[in-house]
C-alpha cells in the first residue's frame, strides 16, 4: 500500500522503517532533512510538504509529531495536509496531544470529507523499533478496521478506545495514573526500607498484595529489586521524565477543562516540574524516586 | 495445641473459630463478656485477664487489638501478658499498629525471655472467617516457622517480611501504596469518563497498559466496570473508609518518625479524612471516587 | 475624551457609567443588546461591532471581556478592533485573562501601530460600582501615564506593573498567593476550634503574629469571627468561588508554560474544582472552609 | 521573686538571663553541666534535679524543653517536678509541645493541688535576647494575671488564650499557616518573576492587595527584595526550617488527632521534609523557595 508518513523522529523513524520492511510504499516529510535523507536512502520518496505528502495518491497518511500546536500546523494550516488530501485518504496522527485539539481537527477533516484517527502510541523508543507498541485509537469502528493492519506492522496491541480523541483520552488517563502509581511506589518503598525492611523482600509483599501495580511489579523504581529495569542502570534510557511531565501537562489541562478534579494527578505533576528543574528531565520517570531519599 | 487467644472482635472472633474447627484448644480473653460467651459456647475456655489467659500453660498466644494503646496496655499494663507468660510462650500480635510500639514490646518481651511476632492481616472480615487471610509476619525466622502452621489454620499466605515490627511496615507500606492506588484509579476513571470514553473500554485498557493495579483490576471504583466488587453494590461491605484512614495515619505517622516524605501518602490521607467527616466513613474505601465526581 | 467601551456585564457595565459620570463620551459595544441599551439610555452611543467602535474616532478604547478566547476574537477576529482601531489610539484590556495572550495581543496591536495596556483589575462589583478598584497595569510608562488619569475615574489604585502582559501577572500571582492563604486560614482555624480554642480568640492571636494576613485580618473565613464579611452572611455576595477557580486555572497554566513549580497554587485549584462541583462555586470563595469541616 | 528555671538551650538562657537581670532570683537546672555553669556564673543557683528545683520554695517554676517527651519526663518521671513541688507553686511551661502532652501534664499537675500554664514562644533567640517574645498562654485566668509581669520581663506580647493546652494550640494553628503562606509567597514570587515581572514591583502590588500576609511584607523569602530578613543573607539565622518542620510535625499530629483535614498544612509539612532531606534543614525557613527554583 502506499502510505504518507510525517515527522521522521526518535518515534517516528523507527515506525516507518517497519512500514517499509514490511512492503510498504512511503512517501515521507520532516522540517529536519537529515532525518529524511535517512529513510529516502532505506526507499521512501521524500515530498516537499505536508500538501505534498497528502496529495501524492497515498492511501493513507500517518503522521508523529511533538505537540498539539504542530499538529494544528500541520493538518490545518499552510501547505498542509488537508490542502493538500484527496477525499477517501485516510489520516492516522500518532501525536500525543490534547483530545480536543485531537477532535478539532478530526472535525475539520471530517468537513473535507476525509476519515481521521488519532492514534497515540505507548512502549517508547523501544517498542517503536521492535515493532511491539500499544496504539490507543479513537475514530469510526470501520475507519479502525482499516488501519489495524497497517499499525499491526508497528505494533503487537491495537486497540480502538471509541470515537475520535477517545485514543488521547485513554492514553492521558493510563499514563496519570502511571505517574501516580510510580511515585506511590516510590514512596511506598522509600518508607519501609527506611523503616528497615529489605526493598526486595517488600517488593515481593506488594506485588502479592493490593499494592500490586505495573509500576512495582514490572518497573520497580527501586535499585537493586529487579532487573533490567532503568532504576538497575542509573534510569538511563527508558521514558524521560520530561516525557511523563508533558503528559501530565495534557491530563491536567484536560481535567481543568472538563471541570474534574485531579488533586493526586496535579499533585504528580508537580513533582515532576520540581524534579525536572533539579536537572533530572532525561532520566527515566521512575527516577523520581529520588525526591524521596532518606535524611 | 493449647493455644491464648485475646481479641474477639470482628476479626479475632472468626480467627479463633478456626482455630477451634482445626483441633487446638484455646484460653481467651475480652472486656466484651458477650463476645467472650459466644466464642465459650463453641468450646474455648474463658479466662479473667490477659495475664490469666499468658498463665494458663498456653504454648503460643495470639492478640488481635484495635490499636497501639491497646496493644500497650495487654502486654505491658497491670494484669497484663508479660505479667502472666512463662518463658518459653511464643506471643503473636495480629493487630495493625505501628511499628515503633511493635517494636518497643517486642523488646519487654524479649527482656522476659519471651519470644514474640508481629503479624498484621490483611484480608478482611471475609478472609478471616474463610480462614484465607494474608499474615505478615516479623521476629525471628525460628519462631516464624513455630507460628506458620498455627496461622495457615487461620490464613493462606503467610509471608516473613524480616525482624520484628517488619510485619507492621510491610502493612502499612502496602495500605497507603494501595491507597494512593485507589484514588489515582478514581481520577483517572472519572477524568476519562468526563472526556467522553466509555469506563468498561478505559479500565480495560487501563488493565493491559502500564496504570494496571489491583484498584483498576481487581476492584475497580468506578460503578458498572466489574461485578461481585463495592462499587457494584453502593460501596457496601469490603474495607471501610475509616479503617484506610486509620491505616494511612499510621503510615505518615511512621513517615515523620523516619524523616521520610511521603507527599501523595499525606495528600491521600488528607483525601480519606475530608470523605470521611463528609460522612462516608462505613462505606468500602473505593467510595473515594465519590469526591471526584464530575460538575 | 471620547472613549470607546467594550463588554458591559457585571463589571464593565458600572465601569463604563463612572465614565460617564465624570463627562466622558462613551462609544460602546456588548453582543448582548438589553446592555448596550441601558448603558445607551445613560448617554451613550452604541455601535455595530468591535470594530465600529475602533473606528467612531475614540482617543481609547478599553475592554472587560469574560476570558482569553473573547479578548483574541474581539482584539484580532472578524470585524475586531484591529480591524477598525486608527493608528494612535490607546487600547486598554481590562480583562482577567492568561499573560501570553496579553502579549500575543499587544505585539499585534503594535504591529499596527498601536498602543495597548492590560489593565486587569480587583475589588469585584462593588470596587467597579463604588470606583474603587485597583488596576494592575502592564505596558509602556508613557501609556500607562496617558491611561492614568481615565482609569482613575474607575479605582482608586492605579499600578504600573512594567512591560506588557505583566498586568496579569500580577493579578494572577497575588490571586493564587490569595487562594493559597484563604485555605490556609480555613485550615488553621478550623483546626484551632477543633482543638478548643475559641475562634475569635485565635483569630486575634493570627492577626498580631507571623501568620496574618489579608485573609484573616480583613477578610477571615470564620463564622462569627468578624461583620461584614461573607462568612457572617452566610457567604453571600463577595467574590465567587468560580471566579477564584478561573484564576487559578489561569495561574496553574502560566505556571506549567513557564516551566514553573506551583505545589501548593495547585492544590488549591484542586480544592476549589472539588468544592465548586460539589455545588458551591458561586458562594463567596472564602466558603471553601466548608471543606474542612469537622467530623 | 524566687523563681526555678529548667532548659537552659539556646532559647533559655537568655530567657533566665533577662529574669535575673529583672532581680528575680533563679533556682537552675538542665542536664548539660556548662550550660548551668555559665547561668550560675550570672547569680542563679543550681539544684541537682528538676524535683531539687521545685523543692527549693521557689513561686513559680518556668521550663523551657525540646519535645513532648522531654515535658513528661521532666514533670512526670523520676525526680520530676510533680515529685518535689509544694502545693501553690505555680508551673509555667513555654516549650513548645502538642496540645494533648500540655493538657495531661496540667492534669495530673492539678491532681496534686498544682496551677500550670502552657505559655509557648515565637520571636525566636533573637526575640529572647532581646526580650520581645511573644507568649501564648492556656491555663486559668487567675494563673494568666500572675505569670503576666514575669513573663513581661522575657517577652513584650503576652497573650491568654483560654484554657490548659490552648497556648500550644495557637502557637501551632499560627505557625501551620506561616508555613502555608511562606510556601505561597515563594511560589507566587518565583511564578511572578518567571513570567517576567520584577521581584520588588510584584513584592509591593502583593503587599498592598489581597495577597498580603507576614511572609510577604515583613519576611519576603525572594532574595532583594528586603533588607535585613534572611533571604538578604543567603538565609543564615532565622527561624530554622527544621524548627518550622517540627511545629508542621505538631500541628498535623493534632489534626490527626482531632479528626480534622488540613489540606495544605499537610503539603507543607511534606515540602519541609523534602527541603530537609536535601540537606538544607539549617537554613531559615523562608529559603523553601529553593524548591521553586526556575528550570
Amino acid at each position: 500500500m502506499k502510505i504518507g508518513f510525517i515527522g521522521l523522529g526518535h518515534m517516528g523513524a523507527p515506525m516507518a522503517r517497519n512500514l517499509l520492511k514490511a512492503g510498504h510504499q512511503l512517501v515521507v516529510y520532516d522540517i529536519v532533512k537529515d532525518a529524511v535523507e535517512k529513510i529516502a536512502a532505506a526507499g521512501a520518496v521524500a515530498a516537499a510538504s505536508p500538501s505534498a505528502v497528502a496529495a501524492s495518491s497515498v492511501e493513507m497518511l500517518i503522521t508523529m509529531l511533538p505537540s498539539s500546536p504542530h499538529v494544528r500546523s500541520v493538518y490545518l494550516g499552510q501547505h498542509s495536509i488537508l490542502a493538500g488530501a484527496k477525499p477517501g485518504t485516510l489520516l492516522i496522527d500518532c501525536s500525543t496531544i490534547d483530545p480536543h485539539t485531537a477532535r478539532d481537527v478530526a472535525f475539520d477533516a471530517k468537513a473535507k470529507g476525509l476519515s481521521m484517527l488519532d492514534a497515540p502510541v505507548s512502549g517508547g523508543t523501544g517498542g517503536a523499533e521492535a515493532g511491539t507498541l500499544t496504539f490507543m485509537v479513537g475514530g469510526e469502528p470501520r475507519d479502525f478496521e482499516t488501519a489495524r493492519p497497517v499499525l499491526a506492522r508497528m505494533g503487537k496491541n491495537i486497540v480502538h478506545c471509541g470515537a475520535a480523541g477517545n485514543g488521547q483520552v485513554a492514553k492521558l488517563a493510563n499514563n496519570m495514573l502511571l505517574a501516580i502509581s510510580m511515585i506511590g511506589v516510590a514512596e511506598a518503598m522509600s518508607l519501609g526500607v527506611a523503616l528497615g525492611i529489605d526493598a526486595k523482600v517488600l517488593a515481593g509483599i506488594i506485588n502479592t498484595s493490593s499494592g500490586r501495580c505495573w509500576s512495582s511489579d514490572t518497573y520497580n523504581p527501586y535499585p537493586g529489586v529487579m532487573d533490567n529495569v532503568p532504576a538497575s542502570r542509573d534510569y538511563i534510557g527508558g521514558f524521560g521524565a520530561n516525557l511523563m511531565l508533558k503528559d501530565l501537562g495534557l491530563a491536567t489541562d484536560a481535567a481543568k477543562l472538563a471541570g474534574q478534579p485531579v488533586v493526586l494527578g496535579a499533585a504528580a505533576q508537580q513533582m515532576y516540574q520540581m524534579f525536572s528543574n533539579q536537572g533530572h528531565g532525561n532520566m527515566d520517570f521512575s527516577a523520581i524516586i529520588k525526591l524521596f531519599k532518606p535524611k
